[in-house]
């Protein structure tokens, strides 16, 4: 799928949250999915931080993204499995999420997805996230 | 902590969140507690159900409730780790989150929570989540 | 499955290993077994402590167990996710695992294990292990 | 840590494994170790495969080499988590361990292990592995 395509599902899936308009994908590469996150006030804690919730959010998002991107719309791919790590704080400005599929089976995608505001190798949160993906 | 009390503490800080009222902790007991949550629009999925991400939030909250019942008000504590399983759907009405206190050290501690709507044994999802706490 | 039944089972299973004899298991009661493990010198580490490698194998075994215990011997059954917390010290000497069944669905299992020596209570490291069941 | 020193120190941390003479240490380089592993008997399963918890073993030492390699000998960091994904079978031959340093911090240290036979890009399991460091 295109960035185009992804976002226009990316907008039809998820109608009520701020990301519709375009789904804040930046790049597609083959196994992986740059996004780009906006938060807003309600993911505000603190100190200046993005809630731990949001990071799940966008982590989430991600995965799904760089799943979408390689076996096209499947809206009844469901989360089955989401570990993260908490690392430094992700302070209250756009936040990156990079995807990177790490097997894609037929019942089961498992993505690493790491969190960045400065420098991709500055990582602030890690998360692996299982799809299961419907027969 | 007595619930009135961590009800107060958690209105003091997630102001924003639909929760601040009572915060919806509904019992404490010796290294547990029970919280409710209603969920609002921007967690409804296609098909009625509950997002991720909102599962995912009210895992983390139960889990800081458990620890903050048992060692006081410490707004700094920050969660390090946390492990989801989605095991069924979450339907769009209220859901139930327990939380048991595996173990509180010093420096870390490790929170089991499952979500359940109809009957405590009929799990929909399981956290393991892990919190640091200040030294 | 009984205790004699799942015992032989593990025993043809696990051919090599020490715990063939009575495949370590206590007791088996609906969504619950009790296992107990007794290290061996390659499991010793510096301090007279048991080695986490063998924690996780106990914890993958004991999930195993309880969900061959309900759905009877399924050879094929394997490990799809194991997420552990070690908490605290395990002694050199023997070890119980309590697996209790979250979810027991079609394709997958998600079993909640507790480690321990003195007291239940008092866990030692916990795992939530997912297995894939062949469809 | 030169892959002699990190050898060195590992061969008298496990007195007893097989890997003590090389620590099947294959290169360091800033935020990565490379390790290799022979699996022995006791690891082998049904259909010619390595088990679970010899997996697990590889990850937790591939995890210790690279944070060691990069904050010298200490014996006490020990294991707090370890969450693994079991991705494809790994053939009873072999077995490549990549790790990555995400965060090294003064408390804790995670690190990105990916296991694998014919090429790094087709992962057989991926495990994040959360390290505490005594303080």
């Amino acid at each position: 799928m295109t960035i185009a395509e992804l976002a226009e599902f990316f907008a039809a899936a998820f109608p009520g949250t701020k990301q519709a308009a375009d789904a804040g994908i930046r790049a597609i590469e083959p196994g992986k999915v740059r996004m780009a996150h906006e938060p807003d006030k309600a993911s505000l804690r603190p100190g200046g931080i993005v809630s731990g919730p949001t990071q799940m959010g966008l982590a989430d998002r991600a995965a799904y993204a760089v799943i979408l991107a390689h076996i096209g719309p499947v809206a009844m791919a469901v989360t089955s499995n989401l570990n993260m790590s908490f690392l430094r704080a992700v302070e209250y400005r756009t936040v990156m999420a990079d995807a990177e599929l790490i097997k894609l089976g037929k019942r089961l995608a498992t993505v690493d997805v790491r969190l960045w505001q400065e420098d991709p190798s500055r990582v602030l949160a890690q998360a692996t996230v299982t799809y299961a993906i419907p027969g």
